[in-house]
């Protein structure tokens, strides 16, 4: 079955740009950049930013933060016609979790070729072989979402080669 | 590249009774029985049981209870060496995060044909372009584990049934 957005072109890229505060929150405390929230009748129930090595947790992803806050939101596992946005293509768990939850629609920014189980490696949302699936878009701000993701490995880049050239002298 | 399994059948079928045991406390309170465990140097470091309902979350899976819980307890998202128990074929969410934590080894007991993400519908655990794979081995202990399963729908079709013969008077 062919699904399709609902939302302008306007009102994506305005949630992505909500993602994108959320992705500047990880940036702020040295994780890797990454938000997501969850809309649903044009109010954000959900919102989240990778928080992984703070939490210690390999779960621990924007999107999983902002799926299990928008089910407390509305107290109900089923997240049906509810938006996502999220900075970056999901992985294989993000996309699995959204599939769960019954997401109408998935927007990303950034392609993950390495990683995207929305479209790159897998089209796991779009599986008709599974109970739910969802319109996905990629490519909303690409380039603000993809360059808040280069300039931060270019920097733990640098850093890390500062480290290496003075050695702790203890 | 070829991985190979670091446990006897007697383990295996030790550690699968542990994740029975887990999904017996799901079924104790009407949530679907599925049970998993994370196992490290021999030591139970996560469990958790399917608790979808009780939470309305739709993350709510025995595989991530017990993944985040193994993750505080060495206080690492890697869960590198490790060996995942779980009564049903993970789903793509719950391969997924097997598959970010690094889990070594994962056994399940039932297969999935309508939802298994770790060799009946797709084989995220093993896809060798991601960054990481594991040894995936299924069916430890199937009749059990999906007996749990029968049995459990079996009973709530006849609840169902039973509620629409006599229907509350208010």
């Amino acid at each position: 079955m062919e699904k399709s957005s609902s939302l302008t072109q306007e009102t994506k890229e305005y949630y992505m740009q909500l993602a994108l505060a959320e992705a500047k929150k990880a940036q702020a405390i040295g994780e890797v950049p990454i938000g997501a929230i969850v809309v649903l009748d044009g109010k954000v129930i959900g919102a989240g930013h990778n928080l992984r090595e703070h939490d210690q947790d390999a779960t621990a992803h924007a999107e999983m933060f902002a799926i299990r806050q928008a089910c407390q939101n509305i107290e109900s596992w089923r997240l049906e016609r509810s938006q996502l946005f999220v900075t970056l293509e999901p992985c294989p768990m993000c996309s699995g979790a959204m599939q769960l939850a019954r997401v109408e629609e998935v927007y990303f920014g950034a392609y993950d070729p390495k990683g995207g189980a929305a479209g790159s490696l897998m089209k796991i949302l779009t599986d008709e072989r599974f109970n739910h699936w969802s319109y996905v878009e990629g490519g909303i701000l690409s380039t603000a979402c993809g360059q808040l993701l280069t300039d931060f490995f270019r920097e733990l880049r640098k850093k890390r080669k500062a480290a290496k050239k003075s050695p702790n002298p203890l």
